[in-house]
């Protein structure tokens, strides 16, 4: 294998695949990255196993300079080989297999030879019908991903609450996250062919993968095509594939925690109401119990946080109206924070049926496309 | 005490005070703030006992929208203070001391009220005699202060080099930094009355206090003036103190450490050497022993590096001139990073005498004011 290329090009896509090389795998053909050059570009893979990233530089594409002098593949260390290939002193760089796998890197007078491994050992991808795709906005789907990851449990004690679970059916797309503590749920529409409509897919992805996949998704990109397999997933745009492994389980039914019932509801700019919550976060934050105190009055709306070593904190928050009856109740001002950051700039209605039952926040203009969900704390 | 003041205005003087403090301090009330309220300003002081800073805040300055309503002095939990006033929703704020210390800090509805420390239980700051003063210009002894700090150890197993050795007379200031391995020595001139220049300090300043100290000055104050005495040296600009305390014991003898032969001495681009030395020190770090090889010949100056698991690196490096011997050597490629940073872009002469002697680095328009040691690796 020998090729040229464009060191600014290269680096892009290697920084996309990296994204899935964990440098604490225990398989350790998986802490390097594979190439493989043959005559349409350069491929390049990289897997922690659960996420699998490849990425293609066509060599059609005139600004990545590429040129393949001969074709074969191999597999490089991936953070040493970054490293390197960022160090270079030209703006080219050629990339060449030598004897028993060792690997010169070249780019002016500069020269690297480093240890390769036979790119046959790298785990084979998993093979996902591309038949059964359909299309998702990117720009949306971004946004789907960033505003429930944030609800999915970090706790390995029940795997299942650590994904995503995403439902797709009668044209639409359901994503929902939850701790058991806090849930967020957001639904959009999906443009599909009848015959697409007809079927309903129900997978739960991690959303550590959905974290990763966000990042590499380039505003550029239109949409990006969806494939399920039974236990893989995978993402495709023009020149980038990312797969991840699905989560086993069944996820439970969030629909029922969802109160139908509202008992108060107060409208609030979002903005405003997340700097009274952190400021009065900076109290809880000292104490044992990491809870501020929300008091609902028609008249004055108050949150205040204490912890009996530092001090306390008090402040009247401005809203936009309030309906329904008065109400006092304790949350966690971090799911708060969580949640309130996810809608932006806009206004919310956040929504209590009693001080022991969960409240949610939704957008003022209504609609039940956004729905988040927070459990109070008892006090008392 | 009680005073109104603009957010702003207070944080900045706040951020510059917080450098002395330390969370790690075995001194409970030096994790506080000291607040003073007079009729003059404001003076906020902090303190880890090796460091400790004075700002002050005039009245009279009106863009500081400072009002003293009462005069008076608290102490409060610096970490949690300077997040308060981050925090706060309007852009003045108040600050109260209640009953038993109790403080209320208010912007807005927002109303803090936190538990203070009695002031008069606050260390004393050292008293330091201002007529023995001289003044520094600031640019450039920041600049001494960074090319100097590079080279002061970081183990404490000989105190001493943790140190800058600095040294006024004769109108001018040398200072001086060696962990043994290393050596960084700069001189710059200073305008003295003819009293002042009589006079001779030598003193040895931990290498922490003034990299604080060149974190602090800003760029718009043209001098500083310097204070030494026995334990303790002063750096005073018009609204901060700088206090550090001075390193006991004699600085060892610098002088005969720096060749005054030289065998071979080639002038290189700093900027050029230090991308080449990058590039060998990224497989010399995966090995055990951190060296690069430096081979000098008249028609050719080679850098190698390698690691017996990840391979090797080979690179000629463009120079602009030899003069004498061949000469093959070793070194850390970290001192020389460090050496060369130093140096910024600009041409540098590296004078050698021998592969087991030390060798210099100095600016390639001679004059002796700037002088870096590295001692080669004995690799056979």
């Amino acid at each position: 294998m020998k090729f040229t290329i464009k060191r600014t090009a290269f680096l892009n896509r290697l920084a996309d695949v990296q994204r899935a090389i964990s440098s604490r795998t225990t398989i350790p053909i998986l802490t390097g990255i594979k190439i493989i050059a043959d005559r349409d570009g350069l491929t390049l893979t990289g897997s922690d196993s659960d996420i699998s990233i490849e990425a293609f530089i066509p060599i059609e594409e005139e600004s990545n300079q590429l040129e393949i002098e001969e074709t074969g593949a191999i597999v490089l260390q991936a953070r040493f080989f970054n490293e390197i290939v960022r160090k270079l002193p030209e703006e080219t760089m050629t990339v060449e297999v030598l004897d028993r796998f060792q690997t010169s890197i070249t780019s002016a007078s500069a020269s690297f030879t480093i240890n390769g491994i036979d790119a046959n050992n790298y785990p084979h991808l998993p093979v996902i019908d591309e038949n059964e795709s359909f299309h998702l906005p990117v720009n949306l789907f971004k946004q789907v991903i960033n505003q429930t990851v944030i609800a999915a449990s970090s706790h390995e004690s029940r795997p299942i609450l650590t994904g995503i679970n995403i439902v797709i059916e009668n044209e639409q797309l359901l994503a929902v996250a939850t701790d058991s503590h806090r849930l967020s749920q957001r639904v959009i529409p999906l443009s599909m062919t009848p015959e697409q409509a007809q079927k309903t897919y129900n997978v739960v992805i991690p959303a550590k993968s959905l974290i990763e996949l966000a990042k590499t998704l380039e505003d550029t990109a239109e949409t990006i095509e969806m494939m399920v397999t039974e236990n893989q997933v995978l993402f495709k745009t023009e020149n980038l594939y990312f797969y991840s492994r699905l989560l086993e389980g069944r996820y439970p039914d969030t629909n029922r925690l969802i109160p139908d019932q509202t008992a108060t509801s107060v409208e609030f700019d979002a903005h405003t109401l997340l700097g009274s919550i952190e400021r009065a976060s900076l109290l809880s934050h000292e104490g044992k119990n990491n809870v501020v105190k929300l008091s609902v009055n028609p008249d004055r709306i108050k949150i205040s946080g204490n912890s009996p070593e530092v001090g306390n904190v008090e402040e009247e928050v401005a809203f936009k109206s309030m309906t329904g009856e008065s109400i006092d109740l304790s949350f966690n001002p971090d799911y708060m924070k969580d949640a309130l950051r996810a809608f932006g700039q806009m206004d919310i209605k956040v929504k209590f049926t009693s001080p022991v039952r969960p409240f949610i926040l939704v957008p003022a203009a209504e609609g039940k496309e956004f729905i988040q969900l927070i459990t109070p704390v008892r006090t008392f």
